[in-house]
This record gives structure tokens, C-alpha cells and sequence, in this order.
């Protein structure tokens, strides 16, 4: 069984229930997968609870739920510790990133991924921002330092594609990408189309919970914009940024555009997209008017879509069929479980 | 630029396709790739062509077209040399395995694989049938000399999903897969469904040239089970033989079946299934009756599909759009590539 000490930044909307998960897969991972994960620290914004013998993951929970704060943890809390010192003390071999992503700068996330890279620590992330503006540099840092960068469920959120789009890259046989890859964009654009406004389409998408704290992320189409740089990048063997990506949010769609396209049989699509033209990446993330038979138009506001166009096998199209709440914490177990059976 | 010497076996519909793709493709693979394939060495049923330097793949399309046979390529031709001697004195750095599929023996592509791994070449295979019955030994005898195995297009035929699926696998985030892997069998069926008798569904395949030299590879199960062993053996770090898929050819589905099927919604397609029971995995080849809207069901007859179902990250089902006359040999090429990278 091979013991690895995991510390995680972030007890929101990934932190949370990757805590849950932790507890409940505890005897999979052991018996099946051969890894046991001991959670030595936790943060979150009002500080720290640390225990180099692991905390209980549910206590942890238990702690954020009743005292607002898992420094509120009897014992291990660390009232007003910050994130950057329990990296550097904690003696974790993996930290799990799971703050919410933050524009322009990715930060603090970024910082805690360079920070934990060089004190040797193996990363998580679910947190897109740092790999948008920060990917060479990372990754860099990682190859210097002979660890992992693992972010599986930051790119086409839980459909495990990572592997697929790589090995294509590699040979150069990928021509194009472009994906339904943000629930929250194609809700609205549903509800709109149905009569609702779009603040009514918002309300109704932060009622359902799936709308980033910071909405903008969603419908001015960063969070899709995030999502092309991070698989062209990882497909491609590519370093591009955010910033070369012609980003279009949601905000400017009428109702009579979605009902121009339905007269014509067509389809508002918030898509990613990411294509060569020679040695160039041309990155695009907005909406598209779409036929409704189009493979991409064909996913439902719940499901993820992947469309590749490849050289020689073909179109192809890659569905994950409704939201699972399980998908992005366990997308982050996924990675953490490679890396393990890897060290 | 890295120079691999590669031989060839079987130049029949892989075989073909695939040297013209290495003429076509030298120069990119060249400029982008960074590696070239020196072809040392042919076999066909008759004879090899030999040439340390390398052979124009051009040239020995013109020879097997103008005198049957590779052999009788002017110079290089060696009538009657057999595939085991030339894998043995060609010094290829890598073998092309492109004979037929044999049951239930894997002869002779089991021998091919086995001498050159043995003589320290690495492998790509585009003949199921030596995987299908000797999957351990022949991945034992590859680690053992240090060699690779690859078989991309032996599996979901073109479809890439191989390095996806042996990340899922190795998380034990995998607990089914089913998939349309056999377009003979589809297009059989949906002729029969609009009138066609077995044997003119057959005949009209045949002429459509995607129906194996011997159609029982097609019509009694046997390609669908191969891929469905190779893919279960990849995907959840198994090893199992033939011998433990249920398989169920397309011989006994009657006109009266697909009607019956029709008027309840419901539509009979050709399914290779695996899944986990416990520690053990169940598995199936043959017709099964899915409801039309059954994300299987939705394949067209020369689609690919593969339907996955995880633990964390929900449904999901990936296809490949239309028969892709070049999706067998660049599949090959792409496997071609990557370990040609790696060495």
C-alpha cells in the first residue's frame, strides 16, 4: 500500500465533496488501487487545519459546516494560517488546488501550484486559471522539479480525454478541436430560447448550482476560453495564453436569434474550438450558430461534447451524457490515483 | 530525424493502404514527426523484397500489382523467402504485422510477433487474432526484451480511445464498456431490415469491400469478439483469452426479428460487452435489441462506437463518424510514430 500525504487548498464546490469522496473510497483505494491518501492539511480562506497523522475527512467537513472554518477542526485548526505555509510545512507529497479560478492573474492558485512544485510536492488541479495564463511555466517547473501536473477535470470538465488528445498530438494527426464544454451557457441559452430572459436564465442556472460564484466566468465565456487553452495546449504540444484566445460571451444573444436559428433548423452553441492553420493555433470560445444535426449541437445542456477532426481517422465526437455531481472531484481522485500508482 | 527500419508482413488490405501512406506521408512525417521509416524489408504470401537501404513503397505496390507477388520486385525480390526468415535477418528495428486473422490459433501472426520481439524489434499489429489468443504472453515477451506492442487499429478499429481507456482502467474508474465495432455485421442488418435476404446483405458487403476474406470473421462474431477481448484486456489491465467471450454471430436474426424489433422502437445491433463482476469480467459478442435511442443504437452502420460507463464520471459514448478508408493504415502509422518518438 503505498501511503502518500495529500494537502488541499480550497474547500468549495471541488473541496467539499472530494472530501466526502475521500472518505467513502477510502477501502476502494486500498484494496483495489493499492494507494492510501492521508489528508495532512486543509485550507480555506479563514485558515488551516493541520495533522501530519491525517485529518478524518469528514470531521474536516464536519468543522467547515458548524464553525464557518476548517481552522474551526478542535485540535488541528490553525486559526489565520494561510495556504503558502501550510504548503511549505505541511510535508504533503501531493497538494489538490481546488480554489476558484481568478482572472487575469490565476491567483492565488498560481502560486500555491509554483510554490508546491518546488518544494517537490506532485499537483492536482481543478482550478483552470493557473494553466491559462501560466502553462509553460509550469509545466517547466514540474519537469525541472521531476513531478506531475495532472488536470484532468479542468479541461473538458470529467470527460477523460486528456490521454486520447496526446496521443493524437503527438503523431500529429489532430487537425481540430472544438467542444460543448460549460452546462451553465447552454442551460441559459435553453431557457432563453424557451421565452426566459437572460437574467431570468442566470437565476434559474444559480438556483440549479451550477453557475460560478463569480458568473462572469460562465457567460462571458472565460471559463470555455480556459478550457480550449488547456486541451489545445495539452492535444497540441502547444504554450499558448488566455489572452490569444477571441473569448464572445452569451451576454449579446437575443431572443430573436435563437428563434432565427430555430426557423432555420439551426442552434446558439457555446463552443471551444481550437484548429491549425501551419505551425499557428487559431483559439476561439463563443457562441456558434450551429446545425441542429451537427454532432456538437446534438449534446444536451447537461452533456459534455468533444469533436476532433483527425487526419486520417475521421470525424469523431466524444459525449459525457448528464451532469454527474460526482464528475469533478472524481475526475481530481482519478489523477490522484496515476500518480500514486506511478511514485 | 530519427531513422527506423521497418518490415512489412502481409500486403493485403492494411498492407497496401499503408505503404502508400508512408510514400504519401514521408515528407510530414519528416518535417513534423521527426522520424523516418525505412522500409527493409516485404512479405507477401509468395516471397519478400529485401533492400538494407530501403524499398520504394511505391515500387512495391507496382511489383505485387504487375507480378502478384513483392518477389518479383527487379533486385530485391526473393521468391519463395518466408516471413520468419526475413523477420530474422532483415534487422528491422520494428515489424508491421498485416497478415489476415486466423482462428483459433493466431498462426501466422502469433509467430511473426513472438520472433521479433524476440529479436528485439518493437511491434505494431493490425492482425487481432495473435492478441485474442495470447495476449500475455506476447505483452510478457515484449517487457521481457524491452520492446513495445501496439494495436491501435485492432481495437475499436480507428476509434483512439486505447490510452483513454487504460487511464480509467488504472484508476478502476471503469465498470462497463460496450461498443459497435463491426460495420459488416451493421450494414448486413440494416439491409435485411429493408427486405434483403442474409445472403444478399453479404453479397452487397462483399461488393462494398468491407466484408473479411472470410466472412465468418464478420457474420459469426469472431471480429467483434477479438476487439472485444483486446479492448477488455487494455482497458481493465486483464488478460483473457477468446475462449471466454460469449459469441453470438448474426446468421439466426431473421427478417421477422428486425421487424419485430422495429415496431417496438427498438433496433438489433452487433455489441461487444464487457463488464466487471466482482474481480472477474463478463464477456459478450453478439446481436443485442436496444431501444432507438440507445446511444448505441444511434451509431449509422459506419460508425464506430464505444459506450463506457465509469463510476465518477457518468455515461459516456464516443464515436467515430463514417468508414474512413485510411482510419486502418494511419491508425498503424500513428502507433508507428509514437514509439518511433519514444526511441
Amino acid at each position: 500500500l503505498k501511503d502518500i500525504k495529500v494537502t488541499l487548498i480550497g474547500l468549495g464546490n471541488v473541496g467539499k465533496p472530494l472530501c466526502r469522496l475521500l472518505a467513502e473510497e477510502e477501502r476502494r483505494l486500498a484494496e483495489r488501487c493499492g494507494v492510501r491518501f492521508r489528508l495532512v492539511g486543509v485550507c480555506d480562506s479563514a485558515g488551516c487545519a493541520v495533522d501530519p497523522e491525517g485529518l478524518d475527512p469528514l470531521e474536516v467537513l464536519r468543522a467547515k459546516e458548524q464553525t464557518g472554518s476548517v481552522s474551526g477542526l478542535a485540535g488541528a485548526g490553525r486559526p489565520g494560517m494561510r495556504a503558502d505555509e501550510l504548503i511549505r510545512t505541511c510535508g504533503a507529497q501531493m497538494l489538490l488546488e481546488c480554489t476558484p479560478p481568478s482572472l487575469p492573474l490565476g491567483q492565488p492558485g498560481l502560486d500555491h501550484i509554483r510554490t508546491a512544485l518546488e518544494y517537490g510536492m506532485d499537483v492536482v488541479t481543478a482550478n483552470k486559471s493557473p494553466l491559462a495564463v501560466a502553462w509553460q511555466e509550469l509545466f517547466d517547473t514540474a519537469e525541472r522539479n521531476g513531478r506531475q501536473l495532472r488536470f484532468s477535470c479542468a479541461a473538458s470538465a470529467g470527460l477523460p480525454t486528456i490521454e486520447m488528445g496526446r496521443f493524437l498530438g503527438q503523431c500529429d494527426e489532430l487537425l481540430e478541436m472544438a467542444g460543448v464544454f460549460n452546462a451553465s451557457c447552454q442551460f441559459i441559452l435553453e431557457r432563453m430560447a424557451e421565452g426566459d430572459t437572460f437574467e431570468e436564465g442566470c437565476a434559474a442556472a444559480r438556483v440549479g448550482g451550477f453557475l460560478e460564484a463569480d458568473p462572469a466566468m460562465d457567460v462571458d465565456g472565460w471559463d470555455v476560453a480556459m478550457k480550449t487553452v488547456i486541451q489545445a495546449n495539452a492535444y497540441f504540444g502547444a504554450a499558448v495564453h488566455l489572452d490569444e484566445v477571441a473569448c464572445r460571451g452569451i451576454r449579446d444573444i437575443t431572443r430573436a436569434d435563437l428563434l432565427e436559428a430555430e426557423a432555420k433548423g439551426e442552434k446558439w452553441m457555446m463552443v471551444g474550438r481550437a484548429r491549425k492553420d501551419g505551425d499557428r493555433l487559431i483559439l476561439s470560445a463563443g457562441p456558434e450558430r450551429l446545425p441542429k444535426d451537427h454532432p456538437l449541437a446534438r449534446a444536451n445542456w447537461c452533456d459534455k461534447a468533444l469533436y476532433l477532426k483527425t487526419r486520417t481517422q475521421g470525424e469523431q465526437i466524444h459525449y459525457c451524457l448528464g451532469a454527474s455531481a460526482s464528475g469533478t472531484p472524481g475526475s481530481v481522485l482519478n489523477d490522484m490515483i496515476a500518480i500514486g500508482q506511478s511514485r
